[in-house]
Order: structure tokens, then C-alpha cells, then sequence
């Protein structure tokens, strides 16, 4: 710990969701020391959504001896850019789903200290660097399992952004040419098979679409979600079973690939989906040994986030506030 | 020019390919002081070639002043890898088909200078860089459009070069599942489709499946190149129009797919297949427009390399000694 950190030992970090906004206060360890939350929706304008959050950041802030004891925050954010620190056109966002929202200065404003903004999957990757299983590793791949997929890039221990704060968005490659409608107006864009909500959309195709049993056959096609194919497949159905091998099949096959980019030592699967262990992380493993060129062959690993999932989000952002 | 570039104004640039070995002695300016060349065949044994190369240099390194003028060596060379300056399994080279040969230390221990070592393509986007069309870009990537295609990719003003030395083989990711089978073992990678090699493969395809009348049906099936091609295009062909037209959608595909990486500035593309112009160029600007991710749209450009043809390979070469 150097001098600096010892008079401002803790960061923010604000994992900006699209229904909660959660802050965490944390040491240089990783450590927690205080935590808070509001709802994200319910503010017209950006302004009131800051006014909210910096009332409810007062009080743990002084909970760590106060702001003096701050050296800057983190944001995760949808659609957020690290250079301009900037939210734009974030759809979920009714204060940002229709323009460029200067996030990471409105704050800075107000609390005085300087604040970094990410979006959420870079984030997650800066965090694994700086406090999961990607600690001491120059190049990596964290691909981020969730309602959607996203992913953020480490290469040469520096955060890939690309020329306009953009870079990393591994769930549009295209997969499938002419595949599934994707929610970014494309086709086939590995997000519309890799989520949670793909994983659904595969279930109801096949359901749909074979006369095979299935334990999924007792839901509502239209309510049946990854978490309930995971528990399906835990109990041994062969439909079940069969999704996660399609979808890790997928997955391997697009790292095989992302591999021919840039060689990385690892790539870091984080996201509820992951909860599915060996389910989904078996067939993307075999998929990329399959596919992947063979001066690559068998040099990557294939990890799952070493992060407790309740807190990884809130720990990604903070370690963006470390790195200013 | 700082003082050492004074004292020590030239480096050394080798570009080896699988028939001649190029020599350059270059200025900062990207001046090619003095050349000379010789048959990167027949030797057995990697020493030996080293000595044949030795022998050839010393005559242009007295022309420039002697050894103590010349600051390193740069050596382009395909399966090069950076991080070990050697050269590995490289199908082409019989001194290094079956193993791992390290050219660098070979040199360097002969000419007491630093020499460093990487692929053709990491060498040409370091040239483009450092003298061409790149000079003051911080990210894009280099699309090499030879016999095969290669590719050098720079994040951050910093060659990718990943985990092993080894980034950067975009030629190598899959764009048809299934497809064609390539040089590497696998099926459908982009080096099958859109090299020198996949043009001509196009062209006797088309030829072969239909009864479609070309000026390239005046050319023996086996003899055509990806030149005949080009110059049919040149001269109205409608055949050989479709075949660039193919192959420039493939490549703005898979651009289109690159950006959602490391959102370059630009796609630079360089060797022989770019003297067919806009008949390529075209195609990939409007196969990467129709395809590429929303955020990404008009952002890159789409340029063929700045440097001339014949000394490019060697300036790229020499590039990579600046660096040290």
C-alpha cells in the first residue's frame, strides 16, 4: 500500500443497474466496508437521479470516517464510456435512453473527487484483474453471462476500448449468418444464443418444434427461463441437457475464434448462466478444442469468475476508481 | 532525432519470405539506405543461412559506415514470435519446418546489435505505423491480402501480440461453418475465401458450377490467379466482377465482426490483392456498413497501405528494430 492509499484508503464503486443502483465502499483488498442502494428508475432527469444517490452515498461515507478518506469512485454502467465518462442511449435508462448523459463529471461535481465510468462488463473484467482469478494475468477474455452477453478485453494488463470507448462487444459477433433476430436490429449475433434470455429462446424452439418430453413441458413456454433448464438438466432431462451443450457449443466456437485476436491466457466466464458449472463450461471447453487453430490448442484456460456474484458488480466498478 | 538516433542512425530490416531474404538498412525517416538480397533456400541448417546472410550484409553495412552506426535488426518472418524472437514450425522454411529456430539470438550474437523478431503482418501494421498511412494511430488493424491473409493488430499504440506471441492470425477465424477446407486443417476460415489463393479458388468454382460465359474461360482452370481475376474485372467481366464482389463482402463481414473487438480508426489493408482498388475496396466498405454493430457505423475507415509494395515488407521489418 503506498502513501497515497493509506490517507485515502477506500474507493466508491456504483454498480448502475437497470433496476438498482448499489454502492459499495472498498479497500484496496476488495473488502466492503460500507453498502447502500437505491432504485435506478423513478427520475426524469439525470440531476434528481445524482441528487438520490449522493443523499444516500452521505451517509456511508461517513460511516468511513468521510470523504477526505476517498480517493475516487467507479461506475459500471450500461452503454457507459470510459472516455467521455459518459452514458449514451442506454435503452434501459429513462434519463439516458436518448442521449449522452456526462455521468462520471455530474458526480465529481458533487463529491469532489475524481470518477471513472465503464460499462458494466469492463468493469466486471478490471475487477477480476484487480481482486478474482485474472490477478497477474496481461491478457484476458471476460464474457459476461447475463440477460445478455457482454465482454471486456484485457490485453498487454490494459482495458481495451478501441478508438471511441466502444470496444468489447463479443456478444454481437455474428455466430450464425441470417440466425436469430437479435435486440441490436442484426442477425445472429452470439447474444441471441448465449444469454440467459437465448438459452430460454432455444428451449421454446425445440419444445416447439420436436414432440420430445421434457420436464420443461410442465411450464409456460413463455415463462420458462436458463435458471429452470439448468434445474431441468440437473435432474437429468435430455432436452435439458442438450440446450447447454448447444449453447456451450456455440460459446467454444466463438472463443476458438476470439483466440485468433489476441491469444489470451484466459477467458472468464461471469454471470448467473455460470451457475450451471460443468453443464455449460464442459461443451464450450470442447467446442473450442475442436475449432480453435492449432498453435493455440489447449493455452487458454477456461475459469469462472472467482468473485462472489452479490458483490462482483460492485467491486468491478470500484476497481475502475482505483485505476484513476 | 535524439542523441542515440545521432550516433546511431539506421537499423537493419529483413524481410524473409519463403524465396528471398530482403535486406534494408534504414534512416528514421524511413529511408532505405542501402540493399541487398539472398535465396532463403538451400541450406540445412539454420546456421548456415544465418552465415549466407552475414556475408551479404556486410558489404551494405560498410556502405553506411560500419556496424557501429546501425542501432538493432528488425526481421519479419512468418510463424515469427515476438516474445522468444524465433521462428517456429514454419511449413515454408526448411531450416524451420520441424521446430524452433532462434533466428533473433542467431543474429544478434553474430552483429553484437539487438534484434527483434515478429510475424510479416505484425511487421507490415508496425511499418504502417511508424512510415505509412497509420502514423499517429493508436488502434487499427492491418489486413494482409497475400497468398494467405495475415494480420497485425495494434491496441493502444501497442502490437498485439497476447499470451504465447502468437495474436493477430485473423486470416484464421471461421466466417462459413463447414466451409471450404484451409491450409490450417479446419473448414471455412477467411484465408480461404479472401487471399490471392481463395480468389483464384472462387474463380474455378464459378467456372466449374456454371455454364456462365467469362473471359477467364480462355485460361487453363489451374493457371488462374487472383491477377486474371482482376484484370477480367478491369475489362468488364461480369464473372470476374461477381468474384471481387464476393470476396469484399466476405472481408467487410468479418471487419464488420473485428469492431466489435477493439473498435479500430481503421482497417488497413496491404499486399497485392489491394491493386484491384475500389473492386475490392467497395464491396468491404458496403459488406461492413450493412453488418457492423449500430455504435460502430461510419466510425472506421477503410484504407490500403501507404507504403510502396516492393520496400514495404523491408520498412516493416526495420520497423520493428525502431522499437527496441
Amino acid at each position: 500500500m503506498n502513501e497515497q492509499t493509506a490517507l485515502k484508503p477506500y474507493v466508491i464503486g456504483l454498480d448502475l443497474g437497470g433496476t438498482n443502483s448499489v454502492f459499495g465502499i472498498v479497500d484496496s483488498r476488495g473488502e466492503i466496508k460500507a453498502t447502500t442502494a437505491i432504485k435506478t428508475q423513478g427520475y426524469g432527469k439525470v440531476e434528481d437521479y445524482v441528487d438520490a444517490c449522493v443523499t444516500a452515498l452521505q451517509v456511508i461515507i461517513e460511516q468511513v470516517g468521510g470523504i477526505d478518506k476517498i480517493k475516487a469512485m467507479g461506475i459500471g454502467a450500461p452503454n457507459g464510456n470510459y472516455y467521455n465518462g459518459t452514458i449514451e442511449f442506454a435503452p434501459n435508462l429513462e434519463w439516458a435512453h436518448n442521449g449522452v448523459v456526462p455521468l462520471a463529471k455530474l458526480f465529481s461535481d458533487r463529491l469532489g473527487i475524481p470518477v471513472a465510468l465503464t460499462n458494466d462488463a469492463n468493469a466486471a473484467a478490471i475487477g477480476e484483474m484487480i481482486y478474482g482469478v485474472a490477478r497477474g494475468m496481461k491478457n484476458f477474455i471476460m464474457i459476461t453471462l447475463g440477460t445478455g452477453v457482454g465482454s471486456g478485453i484485457v490485453i498487454n494488463g490494459q482495458m481495451v476500448y478501441g478508438s471511441d470507448g466502444f470496444a468489447g462487444e463479443l456478444g454481437h459477433v455474428i455466430v450464425r449468418r441470417d440466425g436469430r433476430t437479435c435486440g441490436c436490429g442484426r442477425k445472429g449475433c452470439l447474444e441471441c444464443y448465449c444469454s440467459a434470455t437465448g438459452v430460454a429462446r432455444t428451449a421454446r424452439e425445440l419444445l416447439e418444434t420436436t414432440e420430445r418430453p421434457s420436464l420443461l413441458r410442465e411450464l409456460k413456454p413463455e415463462e420458462i427461463t436458463s435458471l429452470d433448464v439448468s434445474i431441468a438438466a440437473g435432474k437429468g432431462d435430455e432436452l435439458a441437457n442438450e440446450i447447454y451443450q448447444f449453447t456451450g457449443h456455440l460459446l467454444g466456437e466463438a472463443c476458438a475464434d476470439f483466440a485468433a485476436f489476441c491469444s489470451p491466457e484466459a477467458f472468464i466466464f461471469f454471470g448467473g448462466m455460470t451457475k450451471a458449472g460443468d453443464l455449460i463450461m464442459n461443451p464450450i471447453k470442447e467446442a473450442d478444442e475442436e475449432n480453435v487453430l492449432k498453435i493455440y490448442k489447449g493455452k487458454a484456460k477456461f475459469l469462472v469468475s472467482g468473485l462472489d456474484g452479490a458483490s462482483a458488480a460492485v467491486l468491478g466498478a470500484s476497481a475502475v476508481g482505483w485505476e484513476l
